[in-house]
């Protein structure tokens, strides 16, 4: 036991470094003047590099060697914490301190020039930095698949899913692609056979547009006391352990939007703040990846504040803080906003039906860089072929197109893919819930997530990493992650004769 | 010169550390949710030892012993660099890493007990963590004398402004204590004689407040692209390199105050932004004490921008700002408000006649907690009693006494004479400025503040510490720091016969 409570001291002061990590980095987003980048960076990087350097010395490479012999003794969350930390070791260890630090400052700078590249929707500032960071990213996936046994993608992929796949994910998005292109088609038609989606008539405050948005996470369950809601180019979800920092994005021509958008990242919050608090800062109260995170986001957005149930309870509140007149502040009207269908190039704007082409288009093109059958100068025209190919759209500026999201800029390939993977596990999770408790849908109608809430906490956000992706899903679902019940909800809500979800 | 780059190395990646803490500080006191604080103390303690960890490393000994030998290679700043290393692991390895995490830990839980305290006028609620952080810091300042051959005061005091002695202060606060009483009686009766300083009348909207600070932060050269200006509940210069946060309160009842906090910290922000960017993160760098540091606050505070001539600039911008309309918007009546004398309760609310008296109290006070000769639950009635003696009042609500700083909450005891040796540097730097540059005072009457800049600039801010404190008043002034220019301009500005400054 001994060795098993030198680690979680070790991984204690691990989670204290990464929650700064996630402040510092909360901050750049939001906040931070712009001269501030290099240091900023910097930062970062030596907070990556001391972690890094904790994580990989021989005191707990011991350790762990050590408290493996003694899993006798442990409990289940003990030994699930012992394998957790085995895999970050693996994970950190398979990487040169050296390469953890350029890469660290080369992501900072490369997402940087980002942010003015996509001002001036300009590629040309941004393809040196990102060839830069591609370079490192792929070298980081070289040789921790060499450690793990896996090709350099899945490496990447398994850091932020562990487990997963390409090998699994490709069937998927066959029958996705193969699936959604008939299904949006109907979809178009159902759409253009009925009343057209009017948008709401005026312009919308920053400020009535935050306090609903406001409202809404309050009546999802979002602790105000350990979070914020602010403000960001590109939103997200981050901050530190009982600190959840959500974004979001103002449009005053818009007042839909920002709405959802705010539940999405409330989705991902309510997962923060609800892992097990009794382990904190240890790996096995961590959130179970990034598809199972992303299954939360899109289960709080898609499938509960888009459905006919909450809409109803939604809309005259719209209505009430824009002080909105007219038709199309009706109920349905709003429905039909908020489930339109509609092709378009910004990925985050895209609607459940076209969504998956975005993130099959990206995860065909991260795979093809990684392997090295891509090079940074060929991406805008490979974007734009693709667009074409699984949007029908035509790009003409690359802010519309490759310059769109700052994952690969900030270093991250292998991301893409759980966006999907996420849908997917939220249509599951949520017609499981459902058929649990069947009161939660009409809880919905009154503004009412307790059960909802109460149900996710037990089945997945108080697991923590206890168990495997597909270990929570069976229990909690009773069979591994599929696309099933996703294109099932899609073929109910969008296709069917009459649009009953 | 090997051992001297590795030391160079470490102590950059020390500074990393540092303006990472100088970040999560700054959130800390501006936005973070109230539930976040037992980990944001978590964080700060951990980023706290890994920084001691490194400073007091058995290798930085060793590069520090190697580089003293081969310090004949080295050049001027090199040197000096290399004594200021020296001094940052005296202070540090002084202390046990033990001693260092409880003390973090201890003094973040009781500036969260302050501000709680503070709220409710309850001091009982601060008492055992007040007493909880004066132990540990007690226990510091033996173990820092011990090594230093100081008392634990003089150990504090040399950890916030080096070479300062209680030896050297107490003929320095003696002379104020003998001087100001009479000279604030004469103020008093001068004001008298003159017409009333009339408050300018209306509300002053927080938003117009904070446009006419950016304006006059602007003027004063204050680097956006580098800093930032937000809102806290105690007004501080904190943040980091190339990224300098200052705060203010607004008050939509009083357009006067926040304008000079704000005024105040751009001084220091000036400073920080200042510092010689070619030795970034290397000691050497570092602003030279707190008594300096305050004395550039102060400079551009009480000595410039409450001149009569920046008065003049600044009185029809105040105007304009919240349409103002009669006699009150005038610039005399407005250099009457600006240097109005009033004996009053709370510190940062006070004039420069009587400023001195609060920190004569304080300095007083925790001298005694810290010899061990006054208990913290003795601090309300010894507080109150020295008000009552220095400053003529009676405090009847503990807001207006002993828990309006969060100093001593904040774990800083050696820390306020600083406030009143900067007053006293600053009158020493500004006569001997404007005696260099008689452009200065006309210049300011315009707004313009870039020849008082220019000569702060490479006088004092771009020296970082390559100067001993003494050294740089002599280099700058022609004398050691001293209160006779400190007095001169009260009796000018305050006593004499016409207000000539």
């Amino acid at each position: 036991m001994q060795a098993y409570r030198s680690l979680a001291t070790t991984f204690s002061r691990l989670g204290a470094i990464e929650d700064a990590s996630g402040i510092l980095g909360w901050d750049m987003q939001t906040l931070m003047p712009d001269g501030a980048s290099d240091m900023r960076g910097e930062q970062l990087a030596t907070l990556n590099v001391l972690a890094h350097e904790i994580l990989t010395s021989p005191q707990t490479a011991e350790a762990l060697a050590e408290a493996e012999e003694e899993v006798a003794g442990l409990g289940e969350w003990e030994r699930a914490n012992l394998r957790e930390m085995r895999r970050a070791y693996i994970h950190a260890s398979a990487v040169p301190a050296d390469l953890v630090e350029a890469s660290s400052k080369a992501s900072t700078r490369s997402e940087m020039a980002w942010r003015e590249a996509r001002r001036q929707g300009n590629f040309a500032m941004l393809a040196p930095h990102l060839a830069e960071t591609l370079r490192l990213q792929r070298r980081i996936g070289e040789v921790k698949g060499a450690v793990l046994g896996l090709s350099p993608y899945d490496a990447l992929l398994d850091g932020y899913d562990p487990g997963m796949r390409q090998a699994r994910i490709d069937p998927l998005f066959a029958l996705l692609r193969a699936t959604l292109p008939d299904l949006l088609g109907r979809a178009q038609a159902r759409q253009a056979a009925q009343p057209k989606a009017v948008p709401l008539p005026g312009r919308f405050p920053v400020e009535n547009q935050k306090d609903l948005g406001l409202t809404l996470m309050r009546a999802a369950g979002f602790d105000f006391d350990r979070g914020r809601l602010d403000v960001s180019l590109h939103p997200f979800c981050g901050g530190a352990t009982d600190d959840v920092r959500i974004t979001t994005r103002y449009d005053e021509a818009d007042a839909t939007r920002a709405l959802m958008g705010v539940m999405h990242e409330t989705g991902h919050a309510l997962y923060e703040q609800g892992r097990p608090a009794a382990w904190r800062h240890q790996p096995v109260s961590q959130a179970r990846g990034m598809s199972l995170h992303e299954s939360q986001s899109l289960l709080i957005e898609m499938q509960a504040c888009r459905s006919r149930e909450f809409v109803a309870f939604l809309a005259p509140r719209l209505r009430e803080a824009f002080g909105g007149e007219g038709p199309a502040w009706e109920a349905d009207n709003v429905y039909r906003l908020y489930t339109r269908v509609e092709p378009g190039f910004i990925r985050v704007d895209a609607d459940e039906v076209t969504y998956p082409a975005h993130i099959l288009l990206r995860y065909e093109l991260e795979t093809a860089m990684i392997a090295g059958d891509l090079a940074v100068a060929d991406l805008p025209g490979a974007f734009n072929d693709g667009v074409r190919r699984l949007l029908g759209l035509t790009v003409t500026d690359d802010r519309d197109g490759c310059l769109q999201d700052i994952h690969w800029p900030g270093g991250s390939f292998g991301y893409f893919p759980t966006y999907t993977l996420g849908a997917m596990g939220a249509a599951q999770l949520f017609a499981a819930a459902c058929e649990a408790l069947p009161g939660i849908r009409p809880a919905l109608a009154q503004g009412d997530f307790s059960a909802l809430r109460g149900w996710l906490r037990d089945n997945i956000h108080a697991k923590g990493s206890v168990l495997q992706t597909d270990e929570l899903f069976v229990a909690a679902t009773g069979k591994p992650l599929g696309a099933e019940d996703f294109l099932a909800h899609l073929e109910r809500r969008y296709a069917a004769d009459a649009a009953v979800s």
